[in-house]
């Protein structure tokens, strides 16, 4: 894998152009209702003073970062409103990787593609972790792979591709690294309220100068298409490069999009004000009665999967059929399944394809997968 | 002047915080009314699908990119929609350096920060060409500052802040350069509908492979804050890493953004196919008259000042008070009208002060400054 560019776009247009009825089951796209604040909001804005249209400061609107802000219990300054959790992602793991002396980047395998494709994108060496077989990361492990070299530890929990939800110890062990090699942690938190285990640990918990979090509200809010995140980074009066990320990053960002889309900023601000638990509890039951339905079907097939703590991915792994490109678009084509073939997340999940647990045909979906693997 | 980050934010907030009135003329954020036909779109996008509200391919919404091909007659394939001109300028600037031989990059003096910062950012070395008192670019000067070194050169008109329209003379001069020299030619023409001189010239209109056209809704719909910009890059077939280019601007947009924003794209999709030629006629006019107001009153005042041929800014300068940092917060505190300072744009116009017609009390302003330097 070069993972120059992610192949997500790549599969769901192979599954839309198909000739015949598929599930798709490619990207992580929720295909429940946003909150309905959202919608009212959006209402609202349409009919704003024309001033309403124009720029938000660069770093985002200021009654959105202070939501934010009190919500993480971070002062505000250290929060910017990126375009996307994936903007976030990318500044995070640039001003790492400027600002702190290593020249490597470590992460994960399985590893979200995006992640590996920006590390190509900024020039950095790269070291991959394997995860356990059940996704998550051992300390000892992670103790072999970060080193003086390294400027960046980026990681996900709960994990997209596997599931894994990190317990405390992992992020503590983690912190210890990255401090005690000059390093920078990005915890991309993105999936936190579809934690199924109850264990989920923030990193911003350790209140570590090292650590940037970055989370946003596409999954939370199913809005994917609105591209709103955030990142919170260092205080800008820790010691030494620490204390330039966040600067670096608000410059990189300003150069890079101005500023994020105001219509999706304003209306998610209304929706994180106004909607309540019951709306994210009732999504993520949702999804645990999906991953269920699941499974079980994948049981009558023989298949082997994973039973994620958390995110909204199953993985499997039929016999005698690797989780390919041209497998998973023969699945497109022969079982109407479509998912993202392992071997787009490393080495680790090769033999695996990932089912993304964002469509009510689920079930269907599943039981075209048993059928064709019979 | 280091550029390392534009400014226009620092005294927006400056001009905000002030202990009196102040008439803002700081940035471009038109204060005219968007289109109809736009905030109709955002109601009815506010009540569609849950999966209306998902990712966009990364490249935009395919209808938007197929409605702007067929007006810039143009492949849909070389249209890529960015989170604003912002986006669409650093993918241009940035593949040009990256896919041409040359280190550097020519800029004009004065220059639209935004440029020189991403040069910077980029790591390019930097050449700028001076451009006449009446903010034209001389093709004799040109021709001197563009050579083998050259990997882009970047243009703007109607420009930002000299309000000067470059004649089609001077655009095919810098076409025949970037050919000459193995370059690009990035030329953003976001201020393209704000043509007062009827000379305006699309650098697309000269069919090369070595330029990248870069342009926005931003202005033209009076909606800076939805982010809704394009480029069209060189044909991807194209020889050699002119070919490259797009490919280039591609990855980097997904690995950036992921993609851009889907209420933005949706609403300025229907307002671009709804929206009459009255409406941008009129804005024209709108401008037309305030700047006319605007420079009767400097005349008052006894200033010399720019008539722009096109975008929306005039540049003033008073007797013994140049373009400072200083001096520009001393008239927001003391004659209550804020503007740019020329220092911003670099060494040509440094004694100016850059002031954009997008406010109703253009006129007011004007008053203000006759009496302050009465």
């Amino acid at each position: 894998m070069d993972y120059e560019r992610p192949q997500f776009f790549r599969f769901m247009k192979y599954a839309a152009e198909a000739d015949r009825d598929v599930v798709d089951m490619v990207s992580g796209n929720p295909d429940w209702e946003p909150p309905t604040a959202l919608r009212e909001a959006l209402h609202e804005y349409a009919d704003a003073d024309a001033d309403d249209f124009q720029y938000p400061p660069s770093v985002g609107l200021t009654e959105l970062r202070e939501e934010i802000a009190q919500r993480r219990g971070v002062a505000r300054e250290r929060v910017v409103i990126t375009n996307g959790t994936g903007e976030a992602n990318h500044l995070a793991m640039t001003g790492g990787y400027e600002s702190m002396p290593g020249e490597e980047i470590v992460l994960t395998d399985p590893v979200y593609p995006y992640y590996a494709g920006r590390s190509n994108l900024i020039g950095a060496s790269r070291r991959f972790v394997p995860a356990d077989a059940d996704g998550q990361l051992q300390p000892e492990r992670a103790k072999e792979a970060v080193s003086d070299e390294t400027s960046v530890v980026v990681v996900n929990s709960p994990n997209n591709p596997t599931g894994a939800v990190y317990p405390e110890a992992t992020i503590a062990t983690l912190v210890d690294l990255v401090e005690d090699h000059d390093a920078v942690l990005v915890s991309d938190e993105v999936y936190d309220h579809f934690d199924h285990s109850g264990r989920f640990t923030s990193a911003l918990s350790f209140d570590s100068d090292h650590v940037v979090v970055t989370n946003g509200f596409s999954k939370s809010m199913a809005i994917t298409g609105f591209r709103v995140g955030y990142g919170v980074f260092p205080d800008p009066e820790a010691a030494g490069p620490l204390g330039d990320i966040l600067d670096g990053a608000r410059t990189r960002h300003m150069l890079t999009n101005v500023t994020g889309a105001r219509p999706s900023q304003k209306a998610v601000y209304e929706a994180l004000r106004e909607t309540p638990p019951e709306y994210y509890e009732a999504n993520r039951e949702l999804l645990d009665e999906r991953i269920a339905d699941f499974t079980a079907a994948l049981d009558g097939a023989g298949a082997e999967y994973t039973s994620p703590q958390g995110a909204f991915y199953v993985m499997a792994r039929f016999e005698d059929f690797p989780g390919t490109f041209e497998n998973v678009e023969k699945l497109i084509d022969e079982a109407g399944v479509a998912g993202m073939p392992g071997e787009a997340f490393g080495q680790s999940k090769a033999d695996w394809i990932r089912f993304a647990m964002v469509t009510p045909r689920a079930d269907v979906a599943a039981e075209r997968l048993a059928e064709y693997f019979a």
